[in-house]
């Protein structure tokens, strides 16, 4: 049984890599403690979540000491999607950053691209920030292109769902547009992520399986709101893509950056 | 009070070109007709008015005819924003190479991003496409770039607002980014705009100016519906970018196709 829900839980996110981690986890605690009553088995698991936890913090919190350098007074940074403290047990990964920056008292501004078609950076990330009391600005995700030609963001940074041996990166559909977008005006593109993202077994982001989401997500803005797209109408609605390695200026985990991002690179600090 | 309801209804689009030249064609006849009495003024206007949407709708014909020869069997073509029947009095401009294309019994398909703030793309686009029996995807714009980088386009065409001399193009918002995404993935990417949209008093794209809407457009899916962003969030909310001249591969006219794209083959197709 317990296996039974394992799978189930780790095929709601087929594209990141965290979740399945973190159940194989769970898993290895369970079959470990085979034998023991029911009581005493959920007080060994909720113990073992509380660690992973306790860990995600941690984790998220090395992320933002060793990004925070890349900070510097007065820059605007945008950011795609949430990678903040809504998404992690911590502080988030992208948004630990953040975090961290402000702590050591450096003034900066944050754009969130709303991330169409869950809104995360509208809903989470905007908030978050706000509530941080970070100086946040919301945008459409078509005016990245604009604010990076018009010179307004000198930094991005993102979270990643899955890594692959070479550094190419999974992250929230979009964020390969953004990417390239910084590529094309010189501005520095930062992934945020745990050792824990890193997935050595994969050569490239070409076997990162893509999650394809509900066309409802697309036609209607929110569940339960009237349609906004016509009835019956084809909806290709990818949740998440991948951005290659060369797009990538430096990918900061939580035992360090990696830069350049290189399997080398990459092998020395996830394996070595 | 012609002439103050004439300027009120040009500040109403400061970015697009095509509306103010036919408030100056209307304001031209108002002015001829000095003396004569309301009446016979309404008549004079009104039948200025149906030539003008008589020469749209010509001129979105000869922008199909001189468009479709870049439409080839089996192709994949993605387009923003709507610029087509809805948009104009014709067939629109990018749509038009499209129904043209469809007359003349060539098979493709259709990505129409949704175009985000607004959706024309959702609204507009892939309703009028879908009325006329072309194979319509919807997409978020973030899915724009996954769809290039997997060779599932092979074209983009999209309408203007405004072209400055040199061939750098306001159009919709995002539009910037679709034209990088297309460079990085060696897609041709086509402007579609009569010449009347050409406007050779700006040396470039620099010189357009950008309307900024307002920020419930983005914190709000649509007026009278919940918000989705959090109260008192900063937004900015451009409704245009500018695309450069090196990024578009070819401007289709009512006149014919304008490639290379710069200052020289400008002038030669929109002054003689």
């Amino acid at each position: 049984l317990i296996r039974e829900k394992g799978a189930y839980l780790k095929s709601s996110r087929p594209t990141a890599v965290n979740l399945e981690w973190a159940v194989d986890e769970m898993m290895r605690t369970a079959i470990a403690e085979r034998g023991v009553g029911v009581r005493q088995l959920q007080q060994r698991l909720l113990k073992e979540a509380h660690a992973i936890a306790e860990q995600d913090r941690l984790m998220c919190r090395a992320i933002g000491k060793h990004g925070a350098a890349f900070i510097k007074s007065g820059m605007r940074v945008l950011t795609h999607c949430n990678a903040g403290a809504l998404a992690t047990a911590g502080d988030g990964t992208a948004l630990s950053i953040l975090y961290e920056a402000q702590r050591q008292k450096i003034a900066f501004e944050v754009y969130a691209d709303e991330t169409r078609p869950l809104l995360q950076g509208a809903r989470l990330t905007a908030w978050e920030l706000m509530a941080s009391g970070i100086d946040v600005t919301l945008v459409c995700d078509n005016a990245a292109g604009l604010l990076m030609r018009e010179k307004k963001v000198d930094l991005v940074i993102v979270g990643a769902d899955r890594i692959a041996r070479n550094g190419d990166t999974a992250n929230k559909i979009g964020t390969y547009s953004v990417a390239v977008l910084a590529k094309a005006n010189e501005v520095p593109f930062l992934v945020a992520a745990p050792a824990t993202t890193f997935d050595l077994s994969i050569a490239s982001g070409a076997a990162i399986p893509i999650e394809q989401r509900d066309a409802a997500e697309v036609t209607h803005f929110a569940p339960g709101q009237p349609r906004t797209a016509p009835e019956g109408v084809q909806v290709f609605n990818p949740a998440f893509d991948v951005t290659p390695a060369g797009l990538i200026t430096a990918i900061v985990t939580d035992r360090g950056v990696i830069r350049p991002v290189n399997e080398k690179a990459i092998q020395k600090m996830i394996n070595g």
